[in-house]
């Protein structure tokens, strides 16, 4: 089943007030009611929203009113944050590779949680954190997902241990393990299976008498795209019923989902704005595409999007779904059925939009760098 | 032999009074020879440059200055040029297809020449900008080509004639032929294919009595990544060999170099901010990457930017090369040499830089779609 139907869409727009396209439309209610079904799913457990996945200060305020604590990959993130009046001890710095100033920044204001992989950044921790406590970020697979993570971060096991052991000797406090199984993984056993690996190095750091307080088990909650996925609390209940056991009461669980918070309530509303047979295929072009919001359009990252047309009960032919931009890589979705009389000014739906999409703008908080002209007037040589 | 020296570096630095990293470092000499070499390469024709590559106001007037016009993608580049006091004269809208609101407020401040390549757009030119001038949007083989354009946009020339046809009936005035070769185009003989293919068509015209008045031989002209390319006025040598008994006085030679004119200008000045070995593999993260202005280094175009250290005698190893954020997508460079002992802080230079870095904030002058919240409050049904 079609995650909007054009029913539920029009009643989102009669509140949308919005006439011109592009717009990206966020239904609150279902914010609300995923930021409680997490809750509801990891009974005890911490809930933390990556800000990365969505930076709307709307979203960020309602998840701060459900009692959903942060993410954050940069300074920027927490300046987000604290505009809306959310404190340091609601935040933690997830980002295991950090921008230095912005770990000062952060420890000022008073952020006290944060990852690491490297021995340089635990260095830098020591340097500009002193006395915080860390989160190993660890190597897990990211087997069932769509977009893996695994290469660029994470560290083994025996380099946790000792890195930690390196922690405590600058000051600094071994506080939990984390992980990521990757974006959008539809099953609920890479969440399992990561836990396993990480249970004997949680049992020897007990033994050795540095329990660790939290083991922080990532985002990678899927959305709908073009396939059905597991919901959140069947993936908990997997997730649950090996805790017990391994893990029980002696260590809190945190979740750090943000495609899973945010993605299904997105729909990027956009208009025809040209149409074209070429080479016997059929280009459809929209008014925002992969530069501007639909970026996991791009034909690396393939996510299957939706698309919903208002024309419903016509002929459907394959079409080259297509952005506004001079940039033949600002192609949406390839191959996608939608009417055959579509045409100029006609709206296509486009979901789940809700997350990294608004976000790429300044991603993970962070902005473009300044552009400085500068001229050494003796070379000019024409 | 490289195309920034270190030495040369250091003197351009100095000119730019910027200690903290990342920034985008410009430099003015060269944007204006470049602009030179683009004139004299081509006498008698007229150069546009593409603001989609470069849309920083002190770029955009140093090419005013020296004479060059320019190529709009939106009417938020009008919008750039306007604020600094360029006329619409000086401005094609060379955008196959438009935002139809962008035609009517570019037609309003004076624009009036225009590309198309599909029935729908010449509609939408003849109502939004009547009478105006169009120049057909030409498919043409893009071999040669490090990031080829052609599935996107062009038509053959039997499309171009009938479109020619209903564009008079419509008010419109047949204005010229353009073409794009790809981008970062490194074999001068794939304009010269383009301009053997188009000159049928363009006979065709003259016989009919309706002569058009140029020919766009669009962009592509190459930087130097890790390969030497041929300089413009190689390039330019070839086509005008051709051009003379092709088209000789007849038709006004048109080019729109974007890359061209600034690519080699940028340098990204970076510093390192991690370092980690991985499966094997070293990693090197520094404080911008391929969301941040290094986008061209993504896995999809993989562009293969210079990178040079601060740390010149010393043994080299392969480094993966990656960008501050928690994605893993985000690496700019992979299997790059740089010296084995760089470490927190260390410089490094990336180049070239300056076509399709700043201008990537907002690509083409099109912003963000807005977001809007909105809920329907008697669904909530948690």
């Amino acid at each position: 089943m079609s995650l909007y139907t054009l029913d539920k869409i029009h009643r989102l727009l009669a509140g949308a007030r919005m006439e011109e396209t592009p717009f990206l439309l966020l239904d609150e209610n279902r914010l609300r009611e995923n930021a409680r079904r997490f809750k509801a799913a990891f009974p005890g457990g911490r809930i933390f929203f990556s800000v990365k996945a969505n930076n709307h200060p709307q979203v960020l305020r309602l998840f701060a009113e459900e009692g959903i604590d942060f993410d954050v990959a940069s300074w920027g993130e927490i300046e987000y944050l604290a505009a809306i009046g959310i404190p340091a001890e609601r935040m933690i710095f997830s980002a295991p590779t950090k921008i230095p100033r912005h770990i000062e920044q952060a420890y000022r204001f008073g952020v006290r949680v944060f990852a690491f992989d490297s021995a340089l950044e635990v260095e830098k921790l020591a340097r500009l954190a002193p006395g915080s406590l860390l989160m190993a970020r660890m190597a897990v697979d990211n087997e069932g997902s769509f977009w893996p993570l695994e290469r660029k971060f994470g560290i083994q096991p025996d380099e946790a241990l000792h890195l930690f052991d390196t922690a405590v000797k600058l000051g600094l406090k071994p506080y939990g393990l984390t992980f990521h199984v990757g974006s959008q993984n539809s099953d609920p056993l890479a969440w399992v299976r990561a836990l396993e690996r990480l249970h004997p190095l949680w049992q020897t750091l007990e033994q050795k008498g540095s329990p660790l307080a939290c083991i922080n088990i990532g985002g990678g909650f899927p959305s709908q795209f073009d396939q059905p996925v597991p919901p959140v609390d069947e993936i908990a209940a997997q997730i649950l019923r090996r805790w017990q056991g391994w893990f029980g009461k002696r260590a809190q669980l945190w979740v750090e989902p943000g495609r899973g918070l945010v993605g299904e309530a997105g729909i990027m509303v956009t208009s025809v704005i040209n149409r074209a047979r070429r080479n016997g295929q059929e280009w459809l072009y929209v008014d925002t595409g992969v530069f501007h919001g639909l970026i996991e359009g791009l034909e690396m990252f393939h996510f299957p999007y939706n698309v919903l047309s208002e024309k419903q009960d016509e002929t459907l032919i394959p079409y080259t779904l297509s952005g506004p931009t001079c940039d033949s890589a600002d192609v949406i979705r390839s191959e996608v059925l939608l009417p055959a009389s579509l045409t100029l000014g006609d709206r296509l739906y486009i979901f789940p939009a809700g997350a990294y999409t608004n976000s790429l703008e300044q991603y993970n908080g962070i902005p473009f760098p300044p552009v400085i002209l500068t001229g050494v007037k003796a070379e000019v040589s024409v």
